[in-house]
């Protein structure tokens, strides 16, 4: 019998979109897998990105034999910057995610100790008492793998991201056999994507992309400007591939697409013909019809190429005119829903014909849908379930899909981050919910996201501020002159002196009530709070955060600073 | 001949969903339609609603002949409470709309002269040179009507917002002879809803609803609490219906959903066999197999009653248990996707099963989908064709779909807020194109909405707010002391402490550096800004905004104030 249990720790990832680390843990051994960040949400004003908390690895860090990445995005390799400075064990990858984990090293300028190993399906490592396989899986990136892991209890499957696609454009299809004949051996516990799981169905083909790419393009009388993820290389080569077809030379703006596309080019991951893809300068001399932008922006990211050219942004390398064909090759990340939707309204203005999923089948996501997730499951055939990659709703919905298909309620386990589930030969248990912090990234800080700081933000942002400032005698303790208000974010200051100036009575009238109080800087700031927080909600039915500043003047002064 | 063109004027609506609001004017007349509220985004933070600018009816009061009124959603009614106090012609709606906005006059306070008439499918009215007719249409609240207006230039049809149901659950369908006879007549103008342009075929029947619902409920084994805008009457009288017919009780939660139902209870737009609503403290008796629950909260709101119990409220009227059935019957509005999924999260944590529109059909929208929308054009057979009722793209789209039924590019017109259109007999120019401002209501304040302050939000809820306070001797014209730096929304000030005093030290170096220009303030100010902005981008890479607060300590300044 083997002497310890499995333990899951879900350090990020579990309960959200993002930020996706998983460690693994027996006895002395433990392995990790992806090291993701997340993007902020409104919720977090301010805030650059996300990472996980890696406390549990800090205390450890004798223990943890490796990082092992399942593929290039950024919620899975998006954090090593920040984390490798701190723990720095062997890291496994596979090409496309190696070259996309240097690139973000070096735009952070992070040097670090961590060998970065080459691993690709087939591969097999040994890492303390865990030996991984790596099989190939599709997803929207090139070079995804899905793990088998031995381990002394028995065999981890984690899918990755993934979907099943019997005919993807640039990726190997899954190995099915080799999962069959897993499931056939006895899998402890399947560890699966569930961002999808809310889709009846099966997720269509990259390849159906490529027919709806060559109509708009032959049917297109002047330029047409395709914009998608940069890191969807499938995605690159069918509008490569369409150019060829149609023959159209592309162009390539933005400054994430041009380095993914030359180091895609550089490693072959993107195959064009020579004179396919032209510099930027040559553009002007060719008819419009025999051209094809390829554009970073399906974000609406606001500094990014297709939005400067919706935005007649002089610095455009760009201008839309009208016969222009835009063609948005991917679909809003939940968050960006608002952004998108300004950029396609501000590309229609400028005259362009803009063509996006809503309107003609221009993009196929990433991941499973139902069917899928069911398959996997069933090749798979695990004695536990853990669902993976999701929000709470999703990770719920998975956990029942599998209860459906068998497994039993008590071997399903919809964690949270932080959780420690064990797991035994026959039943598991959480034994342990550790609060999982979040680490913030703002400008060169990081620190725990504070709930304080977040609602003076959000605080700041509805209502402003207001900022009085009081002087006292130091000698005779009373008002020196009358508060002075300051304010930002709160009111239109031209519209509104009259309300300031009432303000400024209102707390002059409330300090004079105790003037005998005023050498006392701690009742001064309650007071004109108080005071002035009552009469402007009064007023006009608005809380801005007060700040006074309340300072002593005279001559008594003086003498103490001097 | 007539004498003069007829204009058409968009005060709202158009490029936006949204506060719509829109004038004819005919020679010394004008009639309004419509005059709605649009609710804040992220983008205006600290908005509490938006209403349409009305100067150009306020410059022409003595010639606005009345405000017609489509239905009682607040997008098309929630502006006259502003607006009513400045303007107050006659008001006509149907009964359902009028009683809405009663509720809404009164909520707010506002007492009015106008008139506020009742029309309904089948009337006829005159306001100067316009003869309105009204005709019932579907969309997703009681009493709708779209309108045919006869003008000396010829006849305007506005939809209103619709969609064509031919199983309407309450409302009437749409008279479809009474629009193609019209078509026949010839129809100079039509003005139609283009919400859901980007949707292909046709947009399913209320009707399907009822079966999901009623599929739900039979299986459900505790409780079910269903969600849905609680002006949705016709999805209320569905739940009403399935209570019935599986012996169930119905409770309602939520203040606007017991205004409603009651309402229509008493208007008789709702209708339920004795007994079937029941009082809240009748639940606790009943067996939860025996229970619905009716509740607000559809879009997340944070103070609704479906929020409360997401969140185990100490105030919620009821907590949800495992085996409890949540139907969120509703898609989130654009903008509160992520205020949804949270709640739906919640309530999955407390234990219910969730069941939203992805995952069954639970909801149907209200507005017509492309194959309505060229139905509707092809009855009515317009010679011009403005798109109303929609953000830009929609706009564009159904303009092109128009014109793809065959109405020349030349006759379409794809307006913004504030375009002033003028027709003749066969051809239509925009003469003006004002400026169409916004109105934003903060509390008790109304102004135009100012960059300026929304940028300062912006900027505070990102990076926050530094206070300096500088204490200069009045005689000496040196520092009185070390600055002192207050943040809020900047760093986590504990964790800063030496970030704050070194940028202190900065300020106080600067300072020093110049001390013979201390006794300028704006000197002062300036190089306090600009010391302390250098030394926190540098340090953090933020950029939070400064205030500076300069104030004259010592002997000559008690002088000067006493």
């Amino acid at each position: 019998m083997p002497a310890h249990r499995l333990r899951v720790i879900p350090l990020g990832g579990l309960g959200e979109i993002g930020k996706n680390m998983m460690a693994l843990e027996y006895g002395n051994d433990i392995i990790v897998i992806d090291a993701g960040l997340m993007f902020p949400s409104e919720e977090t004003p301010g805030v650059d990105l996300l990472v996980p908390d890696i406390s549990y690895l800090l205390e450890r860090q004798q223990n943890v034999r490796g990082i092992v990445i399942t593929h290039g995005h950024e919620d899975h390799i998006g954090a090593l910057p920040y984390i490798l400075p701190r723990l720095a064990p062997p890291i496994y990858a596979t090409r496309f995610t190696r070259e996309l984990i240097l690139v973000g090293l070096k735009q952070r300028g992070v040097k670090t100790d961590a060998k970065l190993n080459l691993v690709g399906p087939g591969s097999r490592i040994t890492l303390g008492s865990f030996t991984i396989e790596f099989f190939s899986v599709c997803h929207s990136i090139p070079d995804c793998v899905g793990l088998i892991i031995h381990t002394p209890r028995g065999i981890v499957v984690h899918s990755g991201d993934f979907k099943i696609d019997h005919t993807p454009v640039i990726s190997e299809a899954t190995n099915f056999s080799q999962l069959a004949s897993l499931g056939a051996k006895g899998v402890l516990l399947l560890l699966s994507d569930s961002t999808y799981v809310e889709l009846p169905g099966y997720t269509p083909s990259e390849g159906v992309v490529s027919d709806t790419l060559d109509r708009i393009v032959s049917q297109a009388k002047g330029r047409v400007i395709v914009t998608t993820f940069a890191s969807l290389v499938s995605r690159l080569q069918q509008v490569l591939d369409v150019a060829v077809k149609r023959e159209r030379r592309v162009f390539i703006i933005g400054r994430s697409m041009k380095e993914i596309v030359n180091m895609a080019l550089k490693t072959g991951y993107l195959t064009a013909p020579p004179g396919t893809i032209c510099r930027l300068d040559e553009l002007k001399s060719l008819p419009h019809n025999r051209v094809i932008v390829l554009s970073t922006g399906s974000q609406g990211e606001p500094t990014s190429a297709l939005v400067r050219m919706a935005n007649r942004d002089p610095k455009s390398q760009l201008q839309i005119v009208p016969g222009d064909t835009v063609v948005i090759s991917a679909t809003p990340i939940p968050g960006n829903e608002t952004l998108v939707s300004k950029t396609t309204d501000s590309l229609f203005r400028q005259g362009a014909n803009v063509i996006y999923s809503k309107l003609a089948q221009v993009h196929v996501h990433g991941h499973a849908s139902q069917e899928e997730l069911k398959l996997l499951l069933s090749l798979v055939k695990p004695k536990f379930f853990v669902p993976v990659h999701g929000e709470y709703r999703h990770l719920i919905l998975h956990a029942n899909l599998a209860q459906s298909m068998g497994i039993p309620e008590d071997n399903t386990f919809v964690l949270d981050n932080g959780d420690v589930l064990e797991l035994g030969q026959d039943s598991g248990k959480v034994v342990a919910k550790n609060q999982a912090g979040v680490v913030y990234v703002s400008g060169l800080l990081t620190g725990e996201l504070d709930s304080v700081l977040l609602q003076d933000r959000r605080s700041l942002s509805r209502d402003g501020i207001v900022v009085v400032t009081i002087a006292v005698d130091a000698e005779s303790r009373k008002l020196a002159r009358k508060p002075r208000i300051i304010t930002r974010g709160f009111v239109d200051a031209a519209d509104e002196q009259a309300l300031i100036e009432k303000g400024q009575d209102a707390v002059q009238a409330a300090l004079d009530h105790d003037r005998g109080r005023l050498a006392d800087v701690s009742f001064v700031d309650t007071r004109v709070r108080e005071s002035l927080g009552r009469f402007l909600y009064e007023r006009i039915h608005r809380r801005p955060i007060i700040i006074p500043v309340v300072m002593e003047v005279g001559k008594s002064e003086r003498k103490r600073t001097s």
